[in-house]
């Protein structure tokens, strides 16, 4: 059983953390997720934290985690943080098996994404 | 003569910052973009700011500027922050036409890029 969470900075301002919860419900319900759970935690100013959900995805049974650092650059939550509480989860959970994927802003397709919603040649 | 403005939080860390000014000569140089022009900014921590780049671009004659919000969510940067310096660059440029983008997180593709990258039932 595979779950992904989505591991953002987390705002001051609710509306911009409920941004991430809808993203979150939306990949969960997508119909071509490979993910059987998709759950999201925040890094400051709000919860719930990365902690409480791997231990809601835990208590579910779930065998396999992909933590996703749901940053725009790597900066000191995806270099030192992330990897922090995922080291401290493979000690709390050693049966479940934890991977960090790579954070948003590295992801190959970015480029693609803002041309073809900003402007291609062939668009707008 | 269009430009984009990529507009980033900005980050302590200079490789972090470094991403973002990589990814705004990546498409500045791409094959499909529309811009004649890509610079980027940062809101803290780091120069340029989007007051220098917008002055930059004036410069070199861009007539129509799209700021892109390059955040994950609508914190209080993308609600407050850029709207007010845009209204500022509007009074200082009266010229140049402005645009805001959505942020990146409120793009419509960003489901599928995630799904593509870290698991779709068709992939792995």
């Amino acid at each position: 059983m595979k779950a992904l969470l989505i591991l953002a900075h987390g705002s001051r301002k609710k509306e911009s953390n409920d941004e991430i919860v809808r993203l979150a419900r939306a990949l969960d319900e997508h119909p071509d997720t490979s993910f059987d759970k998709v759950l999201c935690a925040f890094n400051q100013f709000s919860g719930p934290t990365a902690p409480e959900q791997i231990k809601v995805l835990a208590d579910e049974g779930v065998t396999h985690i992909t933590v996703f650092p749901y940053f725009i650059a790597a900066g000191s939550h995806v270099v030192s943080d992330i990897p922090e509480l995922v080291k401290d989860a493979r000690k709390t959970y050693p049966r479940i098996k934890f991977d960090v994927s790579p954070h948003l802003g590295a992801f190959k397709g970015i480029q693609h994404l803002i041309l073809s919603e900003l402007g291609t040649r062939s668009g707008k």
